[in-house]
């Protein structure tokens, strides 16, 4: 069997279902792009007769990608066939993804029909296709509950219909691995013709267990997988791209490869992230803040010693610049050590021991310890890294109002003031703040976070710049939101210069 | 063997290590108290050596939970189980968890050490901790990286010396299923003696399979499984403690159960965030917001039809008030009628079509449709849900000044206008609103979202609002973050009158 499995990315379709996260076409074909340069082998670009704006997606897609399949959903209805034909005009390498379900419950319910009659439909449809392209896929729409036999007998009529692909949809996300991975090696046993067609895997999360299926799908002859970029899509979401890839790559034992780039995950992670306004939890596999963020002390103290005791996947090899150790309670002395060389300060023995006990004090107190703390905590000069103070910030906003800002700062014991207006009273008061301080900081990524009870709550603000390739992180808490995040952007402005100052 | 899995929740201790998540000792009795009603049958409440704090939760916890047993952890060492020992005295069930690295990789680098002194420090470890309690768990660190005969070396010997449970941690996240479960089943095949202890599950999400690591464990033998809430946990989080319970509770063909009161599982998933200020993201599964949310016009179909065709846990089953449905683009016909009938307009046959293909062509332009817009649609006196419109709103906050706001209302025609201060600019607005409005709203959850790559971009803001044991959510979408956030509150209370008013 072929060792390689092709990746088969629906974030355009499956993925912009999930309510608010529909992108217009512009940034679709950003994202196509960025998906072409990760290496996908399919992008599935739209459902062409659901909207105009889909049909049209399709079109510029097309247009735009030189080196994947384009691929175009439809039902098993002549009329979507049609339309998604024409809206692949344009593709240099096409495909019409068709199907029909074929549970007992979507035959039932959903089609008031019979098992005989949806076998006629799925083949009536693919041949349908195959009159407009030479690649077709089929998709047995809740194949993870249809029983095995049936499902054999209509991926086996599809096939001989002229179906080079036969998607095996967990729909509901309701399998189990091991009821997945039979079901696929089910096929593979009983089909006739089986050999002929590649079986792909399409797994919902909504019992946490999408990759798994999907990994279970591949282990057992499914050489297609159908993911997203950050796992998103409906309710649960689709299976992530990058934990497949990830496991694969990690895996060697299992001897399948991808297509994939892998430093590519992490940019496009954020950008869908960016782009679709949707959240990628902190501990999110592979793309979280926090996924190689370490703080437990026998955690960090085995990083440090050797990256290989407790990381697998090294940060670089996904696109992520750093190997970030935040500090809190449970931080090792090896760890503190580590981050005050970094600081440019260098103790040892009863000096460090006597710096780590200070240190856990402070820590139980703070949930996180900062830079300062810890310059604070040597005795080296604070001030150095506190090169920039707001001194006085005043914001104002609000409905039938343009919003504006005046700031105060002392930097390095000069004082400066200016005011600016925004769209908004972040961007004013941010925009003000650029007018005192020039440096050419780019804004990569400003996150605000608040999720509470009322609305007098701290909320929680990163902040990422970067600056002549590097990248630095800012981090403010404040129940004054504006206030957070002009204080998470300082933050980053200190810490660049603490960096550049101490070493 | 017992077909009763035991649910050990490490949230307060394995979660609590998350950078920024730590809680003060209240908050954690908040959460201890929230999982005695959940029903999980241990709390693992801290590590008492690593910090005067974590002693101090251990002790106020043992004091505040009757039924759970309480345990504490430590590394294989005296001190550090004299110190847990003494943190559990108030517990009515306590238990010690001690344990050291068996991999060669922390045998060789974390220990600089052997095999066999590792096994000797291990059963030292345990006989000391059942010298001050009758169950004590042995953890055998990075056991997904020691090789089976080794661990079962390890297990064998601490049993003997009196380890009631025996923890087998993937503590890279790295194992597959079918490797994590050979390797509990080749543990219940060759130790002797291991019907004397407790096989648990520990594992973390780094791939995306911690949940299935643990299923594929319990499959093979573990009877308890070490989880958190929400999943969170250092780097990519531990396994979910409502995913494990839920495929469980859907799965009735395995057999086995828990003793979780799963209606609890929302509101400690929304307490757990809420304290952490850790967000779920949205298609998180189980508990994300949407989690029980579709919005693809075929499946949405389905759902109307019969609830069973998709759905496979009922939101209620896991305490979620409402299925909510978003009307997207790609909302079937049945979706829209649905909706508008909860709105109190009944439509069908040739009008319902003509409303549907309006209804595409509006959602084609806008990403979500909102029940205004629907209003809008079939001529239905919009007015009515625009019952309060914001007139004018200025807010000024910033370092030193006091947050202040005013707004101008209009409701249904007449006007109003009230200033106050507050924490921040939200609550400063929030605050004067509620100076015109009286209803006894409480505000239940505030999240605010934006993640962008310049200050300029916009920012979402989901509202929930509880009156008289109803709940109504609010959203708004804008580039002032305060005005987003009183957007949403006002779409909130329109949502409140509409249902009041229209039906």
């Amino acid at each position: 069997m072929d060792n390689r499995v092709y990746i088969f990315d629906t974030t355009l379709r499956d993925g912009e279902q999930v309510p608010g996260c529909q992108l217009n076409t512009v940034e679709k074909i950003q994202v196509a792009k960025a998906l072409e340069a990760l290496g996908v082998d399919v992008i599935e670009a739209g459902f062409p007769i659901s909207s105009p704006g889909d049909f049209n997606s399709v079109i510029e897609i097309s247009k735009a990608v030189t080196w994947p399949t384009i691929c175009a959903l439809t039902r098993a209805v002549e009329k979507d066939i049609d339309v998604a034909a024409e809206a692949l005009k344009f593709a240099k390498h096409k495909r019409i993804h068709t199907g029909i379900g074929t549970s007992d419950s979507h035959i039932k319910f959903k089609f008031n029909s019979n098992r005989d009659e949806i076998i006629e439909r799925a083949v009536r449809a693919v041949k349908y296709a195959r009159r407009y392209v030479d690649d077709v896929e089929f998709y047995a729409e809740d194949a993870g509950r249809t029983d095995n036999d049936y499902l054999a007998r209509v991926v086996e009529a599809v096939i001989k219909a002229g179906a080079t692909v036969v998607n095996i949809p967990d729909t509901t996300g309701y399998c189990l691995p091991q009821e997945y991975g039979a079901k696929i090696k089910y096929l593979v046993d009983h089909v006739d013709g089986i050999e002929n067609a590649i079986i792909s895997t399409h797994c919902h999360n909504d019992l946490g267990m999408a990759t798994a299926n999907t990994m279970a799908g591949v282990l057992n002859g499914a050489r297609q997988t159908e993911v997203t970029i950050n796992g998103i899509g409906e309710r649960a979401g689709n299976t992530s791209l990058e934990e497949v890839v990830m496991i694969l790559k990690c895996h060697k034992g299992i001897g399948i490869d991808t297509n994939i780039n892998t430093k590519h995950i992490y940019p496009l992670s954020r950008m869908v992230s960016s782009l679709m306004n949707m959240p990628v939890q902190p501990n999110k596999a592979i793309v979280g803040r926090n996924a190689f963020a370490h703080s437990s002390g026998i955690h960090q103290d085995g990083v440090i010693k050797n990256v290989s005791t407790y990381e697998i996947i090294d940060p670089h090899d996904v696109g992520i610049d750093d190997n970030s150790i935040v500090l809190t309670a449970r931080s090792g002395r090896a760890a503190l050590r580590h981050r005050l060389e970094e600081l440019g300060v260098k103790i040892e023995g009863e000096k460090l021991d006597a710096t780590y006990e200070q240190f856990l004090k402070l820590a139980d107190k703070k949930k996180e310890i900062n830079d300062d703390d810890l310059l604070m905590l040597v005795g080296a000069d604070v001030a150095k890294t506190n090169h920039v103070k707001i001194d006085f910030m005043q914001v104002t906003s609000g409905v039938g109002v343009q919003p504006m800002a005046s700031i105060g700062l002392d930097i390095a014991g000069e004082k400066f003031t200016a005011a600016a207006t925004g769209n908004g009273p972040v961007d004013a008061a941010i925009n003000a703040l650029k007018n005192i301080i020039h440096r050419t900081m780019i804004l990569k990524e400003l996150t605000i976070q608040s999720i509470s009870k009322g609305s007098d709550d701290t909320c929680k603000v990163h902040v990422q710049v970067e600056n002549d390739g590097h990248v630095y992180y800012g981090f403010a808490a404040n129940t004054d939101i504006v206030c957070a995040t002009v204080e998470a952007y300082v933050d980053c402005i200190n810490r660049f210069h603490a960096v550049h100052s101490s070493k």
